[in-house]
């Protein structure tokens, strides 16, 4: 298992620590590092550092390096200001208690809890790990705040709305268009899923992290880690960016208006750094309104400094938002009729909040609680929380999967990434209210670390990944369920063969994602190894390969979009 | 003016850098430090300290006095984080800039835009301001959050409600209770209004700042500075304390929930630190919900660390309380019919909220933005700001004094830390719709330094006080105003000679309030340099003496508030 020691794969798709741990059969909560990891912008960030007088000594120089370490891997789950998140607290009343070394012989070795084995998996050195040891005993230091003034520096309208198209100027079939993430190129590509050809590369933010299209669907919204965000508009001949911003310093997640009336009026992002969120103008990126979300956590009520905003998603019931807000483990409802006095319905969940879909009737918001393997239904139309389901460990649904169950009627169904089972949860309180909001069945899957599951309205399967477990044979490969004869188990598709990308053991194949008709799914297959990729497209009815995507300009593709799926929350 | 030299006054109340401001005919907004300052409970935390390697030294018991002296001088104006409020922020990159010497003059001399002259006023020593200079280069150390665990550790229910009497056990007037301040005792005096002799006196927190009334008006709330609340039961033989709690670690304002239905219900405090307010069980004082307050500043929309909760007002018209966050310049309209899934309506008005008060029709919360020289309008019905209007410098109402002006109709009026008039405010937008939300008159005082004024339905005469006056014939005194002769100007009463204590030149006297009957007017007069006080009742009809209350008991009578007026929000 030691092929990665060279550091030749980015981190964030190779999780040794998760591989040895599920091969010794250990709890792999350390997923989620992995899952977290790879360079935050906030690395590069100029920080203001203090001596802590009863810690070991620290250079500026080592201070710098050690910073850039700490964003790098260790914040996604200690938290920016090291006061924990999914990992512990690091703060030096706890460090200086535990001692350096403690604490090196934690970072070397890693913990059954979840802690890699930083040293011994090769990815520190002895030197950095003894560095990291006393910069954890110094204190944080802060990152700046991001306020109105600074987004507006970074705000441009780079074709104003009067200087639009009036009317398509293009042939596209633009609901069967397929945005691409080409994570480590800083740009996506738009595929047009008719002919399978790349229509446009289109410069963006840092390793984008979801596409969210406007209401009308013109409009793509893309989302890169460092909280930049790009307007597209597909009405131009060759679609590009209309308008850009940055809004913080880390983020994931953006969305648009979709409450009747509001179609294309406003956006909305969340950020990681700083916690909190800005509604902006829909047509232009202007900045209007900024909420912060710092505050009290779920059950013991005591303040976090940094919440992190995970999922938004935008309800159709009413002119509102749903932000979820991580460590404190809040839905806030957002009702943007009224952006100045703005007012906002604070649900509490679980600790932990991040990804999450819409239930089949778009009524409700399922959304999981990772860390507390949780996952919470809110109810878009009463405004309150409908249920609160224990399902397996770290659910990680990406927006789940809905399907009407043979015997439970509709379910939305998630992976997970510490175990290898998919969840089956019923969302019909109507007419299957003896299954609603509870876990009706676990479907067993080949092997821990699903990313996403996925089916849709006309599809009779359910489709999972497992990107991040460590038997090549299984993170190559995806499973498909026969929704109709669950009890017969997965088929096994072989698309990381499919893909015709040389067999390296780097391969990883990610993200069914449905095309408008519902017949055809399409995968991501990358290897970081030999910097190959491809876009796998499957037949949804036969299961066979339909066509393969091959193209340079397609690097490290990650996540894509479908324009009518996403515009329409059709999963 | 050198007589406070020796330092035996209190700070609170004897603002010398605005008596030699105001007698250089100087912009007097030091009023507003010497209004806020005064110990400190932040004072005596231990917190955590850092050295910043640019700074000049410091031991480490150089900074516990000089942490000590900031937050009892300090942090009222440049804010416990040393962001800055009314006073400029203090933080590092902005001291280091300036270099001790520069630092050391400003302390020293102070400054025409308001800072005290902390060295030639002899409240510090040299060596004092040295140390000051160089602790404010040091990084800000930050006080302990304060979370439900907290609470509950010091929440006590001494005589819980089952145990209580069932009906009035003893034969006051409840109604016309006084509950009086008596600051440096840490304790309260219940003064019976119609025999004007007191019935007991209640231990509470230091320095209790306001009363409250249960919407019943069978219990009494009462919250120090150091952020302890006591809950006094009316109904026992000998009224006492049944229940306390500490919220935090320094507070300004409690209030009880007054909308139909819920009477008794809830209480609710908001602390300056940490800047957050807490719901309470109204009849056990339990903390049930805990909200934080950091977030965006109006206007600019950058992020504020410390936002404190000042004023808190509970409308009679939704169950709702109004809560005004002094840094952000924010009023949350906070629904309480659901406490679990919390609604809040966020008002943007204007920054450095503090105190206010109902207009006559109890529609309206009129609240001073005081060192933006605004007063805001906030319509409780419709949930909405319905005027900012500019009055003059540092307005300071209490809860302000509304009466019917033979012009302008109702109008409610506050007076002024920074000058010497009274503004006026028309507040009635149905039948005077052109006075509405604006500043009618104002009128001339014998001048600045004015914390309350007050009126009563029944009465015809404003009254107002002038404790922060440096001349002690005006700060000894009270003027009052015939509501239809204003042009006449005021009549003064010299309070202080009517009081009976010597003339020592350091007696000051405070605080109109009326009684239940809207014919008397009581007044809390105390010297602190001989420490005698008195309690002067007036006749509101004949401006003549009506009673002198001395008890050697009452130390240091600050505050008071009519029981039956402070439960029907009459002024």
């Amino acid at each position: 298992m030691r092929i990665w020691k060279t550091g030749a794969i980015a981190a964030a798709m190779l999780p040794l620590a998760i591989a040895q741990a599920l091969a010794a059969g250990k709890d792999v909560s350390s997923a989620e590092v992995q899952y977290q990891a790879g360079s935050s912008p906030l690395a590069n960030v100029e920080m203001y550092q203090d001596i802590n007088p009863k810690a070991p000594p620290l250079t500026k120089a080592e201070f710098d390096k050690a910073r850039q370490i700490y964003f790098e891997r260790c914040a996604g789950c200690h938290g920016v200001l090291r006061k924990g998140a999914t990992g512990k607290p690091l703060t030096p009343d706890k460090t200086l208690a535990a001692g350096t070394d403690y604490l090196k012989v934690f970072i070397k070795y890693g913990s059954p809890a979840g802690m890699p084995n930083w040293g011994t998996s090769g990815e520190l050195s002895d030197d950095e790990v003894d560095l990291m040891a006393r910069y954890i005993q110094q204190t944080p230091p802060q990152p700046p705040e991001y306020g109105l003034k600074d987004m507006k520096a970074t705000w441009k309208v780079i074709v104003p709305p009067e200087a639009r198209p009036k009317k398509k100027m293009n042939n596209y079939n633009l609901e069967n268009i397929f945005s691409t993430t080409l994570r480590d190129a800083g740009e996506i590509a738009l595929i047009d899923g008719d002919t399978k050809k790349i229509i446009s590369i289109i410069k963006t933010g840092y390793a984008v992290h979801i596409s969210r299209m406007s209401a009308s669907g013109r409009y793509l919204f893309v989302i890169g880690r460092d909280a930049k965000i790009n307007m597209i508009d597909l009405w131009m001949e060759k679609p590009d960016n209309v308008a850009e911003i940055r809004v913080g310093l880390e983020a994931r997640s953006v969305e648009t208006s979709k409450f009747k009336g509001y179609e294309d009026k406003l956006a909305i992002a969340g950020t990681y750094w700083p916690p909190q969120y800005v509604i902006m103008n829909g047509d232009t990126l202007e900045p209007l309104k900024i909420m912060a979300t710092r505050g009290m956590t779920v059950g013991e009520q005591e303040f976090h400094p940094e919440p992190r905003v995970a999922s938004i998603v935008a309800s159709h019931y009413k002119p509102e938002f749903v932000v979820n807000v991580k460590e404190t483990g809040k839905s806030l409802m957002v009702n943007y009729s009224n952006l100045n006095e703005i007012t906002t319905k604070e649900i509490p969940v679980s600790k932990f909040l991040h990804d999450g879909g819409l239930d089949s009737s778009k009524r409700y918001f399922m959304v999981a609680a990772n860390q507390s393997n949780q996952v919470g239904a809110i109810d878009l139309k009463d405004g309150t929380l409908a249920g609160l389901i224990d399902v397996g460990k770290i659910p990680h649904p990406g927006r789940g999967a809905n399907f009407t169950h043979p015997k439970y009627g509709p379910v939305w169904a998630t992976g997970h990434l510490g175990d290898e089972t998919i969840a089956l949860i019923g969302t019909d309180p109507a007419k299957h209210k003896q299954y609603a909001w509870k876990m009706v069945e676990s479907l067993k899957g080949p092997g821990g670390g699903a990313l996403f599951v996925k089916s849709h309205p006309k599809s009779k399967n359910l489709w999972s990944d497992a990107p991040l477990n460590p038997d090549p044979k299984i993170s190559q490969s995806i499973v498909v369920y026969d929704i109709n004869n669950l009890a017969a188990g997965y088929k096994t598709l072989p698309i990381g063969e499919w893909s015709g990308i040389k067999d390296d053991g780097a391969k990883r194949v990610v993200q069914p994602e449905y095309n408008k008709a519902g017949d055809e799914v399409w995968f991501s297959v990358w290897s970081a190894k030999n910097k190959e990729s491809a876009i796998v497209v499957v037949d949804d009815k036969t299961l066979k390969l339909k066509a393969v995507i091959k193209d340079p300009r397609l690097i490290t593709p990650t996540g894509h979009f479908n324009v009518y799926n996403t515009q329409h929350d059709v999963y």
